[in-house]
């Protein structure tokens, strides 16, 4: 008897026909003999309506009762989802982020999972029961609701995976499986059957918005058998945690942009002064990217949404803003020459200058004028013959 | 420092500008020096529209989980009331039913408080902070969620004034206060400056909805201090418990009505047949009143939403549908002849009948065909000089 980890996320459970479709289709995997526990997000809009509902009172809310007031969400959906499963037949219990034993800190709105008891989860299954778990929420030492943020729902679902030692965790999303690159920018997207765990890291790192970051980590760190599905049709990509390096030659998984980028530099600094900026960055919580540091000149890429706080560390930093940050993922790239030159000579040929690049043996990254983006990430899908090929690019 | 409950129902709080309003008002409260508790209910049409989206996928809910659904509405509004008050500049605290202390037993959907553990709220108050409680809910010893029933943050707000010791517990409404009967019924009804406890646990007994039955138990019990309060005045009504008997006249503090009433009777049966069908009313939760056994019949009025209930136990009742009941509600009624006689002749000189009659210490109950209700209890209302005298009625 196999433990499966079900994740669904809002637009999966979008109106109570999607909650009655996905009822079937937890109802299928249960009686192929399998317990199961289903981890569902908030349905989809109804967070952001109570968000709304609280920034109409005020945009700057105590992170504390943000926290009580959105967790109202996953709650609607699990009991909802319960009722839909015992009603058809299927005997099943909800529990919320005070009964699931996820112990977070109190970082309210961003908490991080300190330890997870799961003997509730495990007396519902020992029961026979189907356990519906409300994501994105814990509770820290003290009782207090806490969320665990953006996409956290998906951190759940890994999380308890990893403690309950499950045989299987999957992700059901709107989306069918992890793609060469975003469908919606890049037609010729080709889904993936399988991709390697450390480079779906970095896909997810990098912006590809199938798995939140924290996700895959915790999947990486606990070796969770991972799987991203489609909920309409069951297909998508399972995530394996061989190690692909073991090949002689280079492989791409797929292309991840970052939308408003900006870049900085910082000229004729020291040592001194350089190591000041980095912990300033760090001591502000700022998410930077592409660091160099050569001769004098710092050189960093970094989301336009810190525009403010970085403009406070230093007075005579140069920001180059409106830049869109391109990613090639996979694995062995650093060593293969053929690969950078391939990107270089595709932009080449339609004039869009890299303002920067740097490689490491998982990725390339460049950035390039936003207005460019979509354009440079068909034309660099299309070099690599992503659409076609089955991973390998060269030997 | 005065320890102060107020209770603000779902209309009190049905929109972010009356959230504003009802943050303004315990501010005023805290300022005097005050320590508050706020229980607050669902936002006006919140319960109701979760109520629909299970009610949509089967009537027959799951009890627990429409319990866990249900709670959703309470955690919203104790959240957004604590972020308007923090937005204030007055620090508060909201606590869920998993976090305010209140144990019930695990009678989904209309559970019984067991015990309350306060420790919570007072470290809340302790710290000189609001604390904003979440009504109608609590927890099972084993940590289920529970519901209290129709109306029971009422019972919420009283149970935690007993719990507590509180100075006075406040239920804000969007009525003024305790009427002499119901203002939508009696156009003349007055609204009374003070009410007995006794007198108050007939009214809300007999369908004078402003406070739910089990709350004024409660307080009647525990003896807790109860204003019933005007959300947009502040003016309302103060329910004592002096023992207002020791008065040798008779008083009258209102008129109460129960729409859809049946009057059963059951002919020729002998004691051992009575006692088996009062046994099995009382085995089906049935609440009957006006219970009368004389000779060989047993009559009593019963809520018409038994009907299939009462049907089931005795197949020769004689069921008439269709009344309704009118209770003269005071004290030292039976005693005084004088009052019965003005009902009597009241409805007399209407050519209403009366199809029933039961007198007791506190109350005089009558039934008398629906239709002629309103016209009946104006009359009634008007023969007593409601609308003008304090209370006393006859020396």
């Amino acid at each position: 008897m196999a433990l499966i980890i079900q994740k669904y996320g809002g637009t999966s459970i979008g109106d109570l026909q999607k909650v009655d479709a996905v009822a079937t289709r937890i109802i299928q995997a249960k009686k192929l003999g399998n317990k199961i526990v289903v981890v569902v997000s908030a349905m989809a809009g109804e967070t952001r309506r109570l968000d709304n509902l609280a920034k109409q009172i005020t945009p700057q809310c105590n992170p504390r009762e943000l926290d009580a007031l959105l967790v109202a969400g996953e709650q609607m959906s699990v009991a909802l989802l319960a009722i839909a499963l015992i009603n058809k037949g299927c005997p099943a219990v909800s529990l919320s982020g005070s009964q699931l034993g996820i112990i977070t800190d109190s970082n309210h709105n961003a908490a991080q999972i300190l330890k997870i008891d799961p003997s509730n989860i495990l007396q519902v299954l020992d029961s026979g029961k189907i356990c519906v778990v409300a994501g994105f929420q814990g509770v820290d030492a003290n009782g207090n609701t806490t969320t665990l943020g953006f996409e956290g729902s998906d951190t759940t679902a890994v999380a308890l995976a990893a403690a309950l030692q499950a045989d299987e965790c999957q992700i059901y999303t709107d989306v069918p499986g992890i793609h060469t690159g975003d469908p919606k920018i890049i037609p010729q997207a080709r889904q993936l059957e399988n991709i390697n765990i450390q480079q779906m890291l970095e896909l997810s790192g990098l912006g590809a918005q199938i798995l939140h970051h924290t996700s895959v980590a915790i999947a990486e760190k606990h070796k969770v058998p991972l799987k991203v599905l489609s909920s309409a049709t069951g297909d998508g990509t399972v995530i394996n945690h061989d190690n692909g390096n073991n090949y002689n030659f280079s492989v791409i998984s797929g292309i991840a942009c970052n939308k408003k980028q900006m870049l900085v530099t910082a000229k004729n600094i020291n040592y001194k002064l350089s190591n000041n900026i980095i912990s300033q960055i760090s001591a502000r919580d700022i998410t930077i990217d592409m660091l160099t540091l050569e001769q004098s000149a710092l050189v960093f890429a970094v989301d336009s949404l810190f525009k403010a706080k970085i403009n406070n560390i230093y007075n005579d930093f140069l920001v180059t803003d409106g830049l869109a940050k391109i990613s090639v993922v996979g694995s062995n790239l650093r060593s293969d020459a053929k690969i950078i030159n391939t990107i270089f000579a595709t932009l080449d040929s339609l004039e869009i200058e890299i303002k920067i690049c740097s490689t490491s043996e998982m990725r390339i990254s460049i950035l390039i004028d936003t207005i460019y983006l979509e354009q440079a990430v068909n034309a660099i899908h299309g070099a690599f013959n992503l659409a076609e090929l089955e991973e390998i690019i060269t030997a």
